[in-house]
């Protein structure tokens, strides 16, 4: 008899964003002619930068020619791409990486969904609180976690409430814990972390053989030029952390589908009787195992993000929605909301008005102004209060979002 | 301390492919000049249909546009895709489907390397003998198995042996199993399977309710008309086996990536006490929370490959690959060897000569004739005194590798 992976019983009934989606097709289904307008998921809305199409066209055309045609491609991606990354990502920043330390992926929600694979069951694994829901969720699949209380919260995950009384910046764990998830700039909160924060991170996973699992894959907002874009510009993390990275929001990739992850090959995780063993080389027979390379055409069109025409078109677009959010902070702030974040992230964290629960915020928002946002709630408990916006819409419909958010 | 997954440990050294290009980079090195023909790893070589790059090329311009742009496409797939593989794939074998039982992916590879995931530890697997490898790693590092033997063969994985005595079919197993990886046209023999030996196999499944995973990304290879193409031409199969599919092989996109796996709704699997559950909604909980569709452009591609115009040219370059094999069939025979497979199969599985062991006769093959095959054994220890060429390389490479043959 096939027997299931009883674990997955243990997953909560609704990944938030289903049910997001059923509240909005039942809203339009009794109201037809309602214009709604979503700042609700975390998806992109301009097109892609005319260099990136340029590369992609090129790369098509290489597929259609016998000499050009290109069948499967390195497990850890193109040279002219992994050659890219570091040049223009790390380099710059004072942080040498080797070729063997990048692998080129299609997503960092695989890369941070699958990494845990590599560990074992026994790790404590700490997230924020609240947190994107795929660190938890793959963890419960996994079996590294019991069942989930009232709150949503699982046995064996701790969690790390981030609020406005924290700067939603999480407290180090009172007791040990071994694998820790850390967002900068935080999806949902658009809080950003400094390099001493960093640093207190970094020197409680070295202290405690922990590790950190870093995700940065909305560092291309940051405008505070004191705030750090990867992990690595603080001393020793390249002992303790992986790190993720996204062409998603960064070059308007959640179509095209092509992220990495870096993992150096300093970091070292322990078999159960204290062995170290490089992390490098578990994720490689992973990554060479389970997955067949991201699309040649997606990485050409990764590395034209690079050049310098890409990168002055992907910062016009990054522009653009940093100025939505821009708008959203200002139009909410004179309308009397408390608001953070949209200052080095993408999104906007908002306090729900007159303690309203973020789910009857949503419905609000939505019935009274056909606008769509993500519930705190969804994204965990210390969550509650909450309401998160994105800066991803087109920037008209930004525009009259704010207009109407007055109306509520 | 963050512990590793220790289940990593217990996997072989080198996955095949790494250790022959070892030795390709070897020989090379120490003879520079030496044109080496590689009839090994099963890549393809012929550029896409020019349908398809029609439609990706529209593709990247609906991207580079305000109006076209898409973002996060349906985790699934998108409906243009998911329809057209019903209506050409499945409908016109008499197999009727639903959109929600098939899942986009960006490569079978990965699909039937994830599968295990929605099953419990306790299952017992088989596999054939030989077999593609990433059945048996992925079932390693899940933790379903103990430790190697000295062929190379694990613990707890029930392997069914495949050889010309039994024309590379597999006896039913003695033994109870759980789950039963099945790929027919087989990589590496080039076995098919015909309607009885599938019915056979799915009769097995449903009195033992165990699940098949059924490997057909061969199919577009097969030319005899009585043999299924899909395992849901079998009575019954749809309570019990799960599909997967490619492109790859069938449209050339080895680089470009999109495959996608059908799980019916029908089948299901057990709680240990006995529950029935749907195998479907664990991985639609799956796939949704640890991918993010494939890309935009790979879809549009690989919906083209159904057009009418699509269709011949795909079919005009398997054309090319079956006339390799025929060739490479034809050739060995002549020169005495044993073939196998090779004609509803781009592999050809040969005896080696003399009783030389596969790795013997790889070196023997890269040394006389600067031709690189691959060794049987690195599919399993039944692949011993066998050696699987490939259909997929260009012709005029095929006929010089053949000529090349005489002499060794």
């Amino acid at each position: 008899m096939a027997t299931i992976n009883e674990n997955f019983l243990k997953l909560q009934a609704g990944y938030l964003f289903p049910e997001i989606s059923r509240r909005i097709r039942y809203f339009q289904a009794k109201n037809p002619d309602a214009k709604i307008i979503s700042l609700g998921l975390g998806d992109v809305t301009k097109p892609l930068a005319p260099a990136i199409i340029k590369a992609m066209k090129k790369a098509i055309v290489d597929m259609g020619s016998e000499a050009g045609f290109r069948g499967y491609g390195p497990e850890q991606g193109y040279d002219f791409l992994v050659n890219a990354i570091i040049e223009n990502d790390f380099n710059p920043r004072g942080v040498e990486l080797d070729k063997s330390e990048i692998f080129v992926s299609d997503g960092a929600k695989c890369d941070t969904g699958n990494i845990q694979e590599i560990f074992g069951l026994d790790n404590v694994v700490a997230v924020t609180d609240p947190v994107y829901p795929v660190y938890v969720d793959t963890n419960v699949m996994a079996g590294r976690t019991g069942r989930a209380n009232q709150n949503g919260q699982y046995e064996r995950i701790v969690y790390m409430p981030c609020t406005a009384e924290n700067n939603f910046i999480p407290e180090l764990p009172s007791g040990s814990v071994d694998i820790i998830y850390l967002c900068f700039p935080n999806n949902p909160t658009g809080a950003v972390a400094t390099k001493e924060i960093l640093s207190k991170w970094v020197n409680y996973a070295r202290t405690n053989k922990a590790i950190i699992l870093f995700d940065a894959a909305y560092e291309a907002f940051i405008t505070d030029t004191h705030i750090p874009h990867s992990i690595y510009e603080v001393d020793g993390a390249r002992e303790v952390a992986i790190e993720f990275r996204s062409f998603s929001k960064t070059a308007g990739f959640t179509g095209v589908r092509c992220a990495f992850t870096v993992v150096p090959k300093q970091l070292k995780a322990y078999t159960k009787d204290g062995r170290a063993v490089e992390a490098n080389s578990l994720w490689h027979r992973r990554h060479s195992t389970k997955f067949n390379s991201a699309s040649y055409i997606s990485q050409a069109g990764a590395a034209a993000a690079y050049t310098a025409e890409g990168k002055k078109q992907c910062r016009q677009t990054i522009d653009i929605y940093m100025a939505n959010a821009a708008l959203i902070l200002e139009s909410l702030t004179r309308l009397g909301y408390q608001v953070y974040g949209g200052v080095n992230a993408p999104y906007i964290w908002m306090k729900t008005p007159e303690t309203l629960s973020s789910w009857d915020f949503f419905d609000r928002l939505l019935q009274k102004a056909n606008v769509v946002g993500t519930p705190g709630a969804g994204f965990g408990p210390s969550g509650e209060g909450y309401f998160r916006l994105t800066a991803f819409a087109k920037p008209h419909d930004v525009k009259e979002a704010m207009e109407r958010f007055a109306t509520v």
